[in-house]
C-alpha cells in the first residue's frame, strides 16, 4: 500500500468528552478499516521528549509562565510529533488519530491569550501547509465541560484558567469551524448516544 | 534612578572562556560601577522554568529531536527569560550580564541547522525589536575550542555536534559581527591576560 493515510483530529475544551471520542473513532475504525494500521497521538505531547514538555508545561507553578512560553512550548511539542511521529506514519499509509492539534492552539492561546498573530507566524513556521484531513470538534458551553472535568479531580494549570478564556476559545473554535469544511461540529451537549451517532456519522461523510 | 539598565551579553562557541570572560565583565561592573545592581543570565535557561526546559534540551537522548523543536524550545526558554527577568530587570535600572543570547540561536540553529529563516520569523515573534545593548563575541577556532571543552568532561547533546556544525556557526557569529556594531569580537585565541585586558577595552569604549 504506497497510499497515505489521514490524520484525524479531535477537538474541544475541557469536558467536551474528547476520550469517549476518541475511544468511538478507534471502534469505528476498526469496523470500517479493519487491519488498517492506526496511531494515536495527544498534544501537547505524544512522544517522549514532547511528553517531558508538557508535564512542564501542565503543571501549575509559583513562577508565572509568559504567554510567549506557553505557546512555544506547545508548538516545541507539535513539531517533535509532527516530524517523527505523525508525518512518518501517513508517509506509511497509517491514519493517525489526534486528541487535539493546532486549532487547540489557535483557540487557547490565539483567542484565550491573545497571541493570534503570533500563532499564525507559528503555525508557518512549524507546519507550513500541513494540516488534519478532518477535525471533529466536539462543542460544549464552557460552564458545562469545566463542571465536567472538574469532577475528575485535581486541576492543571490550563484548567484553572477563568471562564471568560474559555469562551473566547470557544468562539474561536466555532467560527473556524464555520469557515473551514474540514472542521466538524458535534454538539456535545447532548446525550452520549446521540454524540456517538453525530461522530459515526461524521466519519462516514468524510472517509467512507 | 528612573534610568533603563543595560543588556550586555557575552557570546562564543564552545570552549571559546565565556565563563572567564564573564567573571572579568562582573568585576569591571565592581570597580566602575559600584553598587549598580546586576543579573546575570545564561541561555537557554535563567528560570526555573527554563532550566527545566534547558536540562531536556541539553540531554543526549534516544528520541531523535527535530531542527525545530530545538529551535522552538530554545525560544520558549528566551521568552520566559527575556518577559520574567531582563526586561523587569532593566525597567528597575538594573544592568543584565548575559551568557548567550539571540545570536546564539542565529549561529547554532540557524547556520549550524539550516534554519535562518525560520529563526528571523521567531526572533520577530518573541522578541520584537529588543536587543542587548553590547555583545562581546568570544571568536575561536572550532577545533580550538572544542578540545577545551571536551577537557572538562561529559559533553551535553549540542557539544557532540560535528566541526563542520561549528564552522558555520562561527561563520555566522563573524558575519554578523561584520555588520552590526553593537557586536564586539575578541579574539579568545589570545593568552588569558590579553584576552581579559581586550575584554575591558570593550567595556570601556562601549559604557563609560
Amino acid at each position: 500500500m504506497s497510499q497515505t493515510g489521514k490524520f484525524i483530529v479531535i477537538e474541544g475544551l475541557e469536558g467536551a468528552g474528547k476520550s469517549s471520542a476518541i475511544e468511538r473513532v478507534n471502534a469505528w475504525f476498526e469496523t470500517h478499516f479493519p487491519g488498517q494500521s492506526r496511531v494515536n497521538t495527544r498534544e501537547p505531547g505524544g512522544t517522549p521528549l514532547a511528553e517531558e514538555i508538557r508535564e512542564i508545561w501542565k503543571r501549575p507553578r509559583q513562577e508565572p509562565m509568559a504567554n510567549l512560553t506557553e505557546l512555544l512550548m506547545v508548538y516545541a511539542c507539535r513539531a517533535q510529533l509532527v516530524e517523527t511521529v505523525i508525518k512518518p506514519a501517513l508517509e506509511q499509509g497509517k491514519w493517525v488519530i489526534g486528541d487535539r492539534h493546532n486549532l487547540s492552539s489557535l483557540a487557547y492561546q490565539g483567542a484565550g491569550r491573545g497571541l493570534t498573530r503570533e500563532v499564525a507566524g507559528l503555525s508557518t513556521i512549524t507546519l507550513g501547509p500541513f494540516k488534519p484531513d478532518l477535525t471533529l470538534y466536539l462543542d460544549i458551553d464552557p460552564k458545562a465541560g469545566l463542571e465536567r472535568a472538574r469532577g475528575r479531580g485535581e486541576l492543571d494549570r490550563i484548567e484553572l484558567e477563568s471562564l471568560d478564556f474559555f469562551e473566547r476559545a470557544r468562539q474561536c473554535y466555532l467560527e473556524q469551524a464555520a469557515s473551514d469544511p474540514s472542521i466538524r461540529t458535534i454538539d456535545a451537549s447532548q446525550p452520549m448516544e446521540k454524540v456517538q451517532q453525530d461522530i459515526e456519522l461524521a466519519l462516514a461523510e468524510a472517509l467512507l
